[in-house]
């Protein structure tokens, strides 16, 4: 047996178990771009692929000033006072850029963050091979195969976060605010076709009646666009993290949401898809890596670079010569 | 000569008159999947090479509800107004599920939208090879060669479109608003590493005395941390689209900005390295490409396809069947 065998059967016994150390150890390991740890990952996913799947895989988002980490620090803690496990992770592009993460500072949930029962994850940077989303679907595995209930991939509000951990969840909840500007519309737009649940938030004292109807002007806007899930009504409840009022009801839609998926025949469908993405992602980043460990290309590379730097070549005829020297390898 | 050179040729001499028209049909064919197509944009882009890289490049970035497109229309109508020639570019990913985009509604902009020297562009869907920043990125070199001052690129608010916008310009404005929430920190951390310009926007009012609090805060914040231009002191100002106010400053500032640029050769460094990063996501675009076209590979896809609907193998190990596959004939 070579130490890597050893390493990963160890890593996956421990983390089967429920050892959050383990299933820290494991994110590490597929976040991490180096060429054995890679392989290790692959193998150590495909050795717990059997006991992947059976986790509620929720995404929860909305704008910034939302109020998410309090309403996930409130669901979440609702949820491991039932007793259910807990995993919380967060996709957030910006931290490609900022180094920072929207789940770094866990005091954002302090209650939840020291629960036995909870796990929190703060994003990844995109270093590892597919970058955040790669890592994040993959670690909601480890985190099923380490026997967690509940999947909660918090993102950042608009743009392609959205659709990637829409991509990556059965059941898409957003958060709005009532009286949201005009500028939001073609957001919402966006966000409304990805929506399973969505939730008014800050529903409390002087903002209740407003967020009462908002709710009720969602509800009219929703029946107008064709649900993300065939057949599905996407339910519109009014909710404050604040005093707690609407999470029971919030997360029992999305448990109905799932049995509607898991009765259509849908569940199925959809994480079909979702792994066929992510399929597309991993070719991607691969032939990318396998382009630059050949050494012909990369004296291509270099010598179109090297064009470019002049202002002698575009990028698109840089893109098809390099492309042209990889392909005619062999 | 065949057809396709005539139609280049032809397509280029009307665009570097200025012709919208043109410019118009050839940000639709940098905008086509077509091969054929593919292969004019690139020669089209080789042959206009020469015309490009004069513009200013405006990037304008702000959470939803900031004021954006009441703010672009105040300052583009500022710059017409002057005697510039300014074309609209916008980057909305959300526009790859919803199809909408943030400036398919033109009225949002009337009045720039009907002035001779004004260019407004919807947000292209992601089709293309590259999706929409590739495109963008081509569309911003097709304005310049159509003879366009200044270049506006707008985004949606947060995530990867911000990094995406900052970039393919030479300077990033960000608007902001006063009393944002304390969860937007996350956002401003990655955001303000960004920016180049900053204007504390709807500062009319009651607003006017907050929004000025808020850019002293912003003054203080941004003297913490290193700008994205070095040497550069990000110069933060209130504005006001409905009242006009601090837009002439504003844009006084990115031009000052830009000599800033020029005088320290940054400017070249910034737009090489923006060219590079172009080149890698085209590469990877035509990669994929390459391996669906390659019918021994697409047999490994979809025997590998087979497998994940099955739930007989990962995404993981799927992805590195079908690597080996592609790199292993020629």
């Amino acid at each position: 047996m070579t130490r890597k065998e050893i390493d990963v059967d160890a890593l996956g016994a421990a983390l089967v178990t429920g050892d959050v150390g383990a299933l820290s150890r494991a994110i590490t390991l597929i976040e991490s771009t180096l060429p054995e740890d890679r392989s290790r990952a692959t193998t150590l996913l495909a050795q717990l692929h059997a006991r992947t799947g059976d986790a509620v895989r929720l995404g929860i988002s909305g704008v910034p000033g939302v109020g998410k980490s309090t309403f996930i620090e409130a669901l979440g803690t609702h949820l491991v006072n039932g007793g259910a496990k807990v995993a919380v992770l967060a996709v957030d592009p910006t931290s490609t850029r900022s180094g920072g993460s929207i789940l770094g500072d866990k005091t954002r949930m302090q209650e939840l963050a020291h629960h036995p029962l909870a796990f929190i994850r703060p994003s990844p940077t995109s270093g590892a091979l597919g970058g955040v989303a790669a890592t994040t679907r993959d670690s909601i595995l480890l985190c099923e195969a380490a026997g967690f209930d509940v999947v909660l991939v918090e993102t950042v509000g608009v743009g392609q976060s959205e659709i990637t951990v829409a991509g990556m969840v059965d059941c898409f909840l957003v958060l709005m605010l009532a009286g949201a500007g005009d500028e939001l519309q073609g957001i919402k737009r966006g966000i409304l076709e990805l929506v399973d649940v969505l939730a008014i938030n800050k529903s409390d004292g002087e903002n209740e009646q407003p967020s009462k109807l908002a709710a009720a002007e969602y509800r009219r806007a929703l029946k107008l666009m064709s649900p993300r899930t065939p057949g599905w009504v996407v339910p519109v409840h009014n909710s404050s993290a604040l005093n707690g009022a609407g999470i029971p009801e919030l997360w029992d839609q999305a448990l109905a949401h799932r049995e509607h998926l898991v009765a259509s025949g849908f569940l199925e469908q959809q994480r079909a898809a979702q792994e066929l993405e992510s399929l597309e992602k991993l070719l991607e980043a691969g032939l990318m890596l396998a382009m630059r460990e050949d050494s012909t290309v990369q004296a291509k590379l270099d010598e179109v670079v090297l064009e470019l730097r002049a202002g002698t070549m575009t990028p698109r005829s840089a893109a098809e010569r390099v492309l042209a020297s990889f392909l005619a390898r062999g």
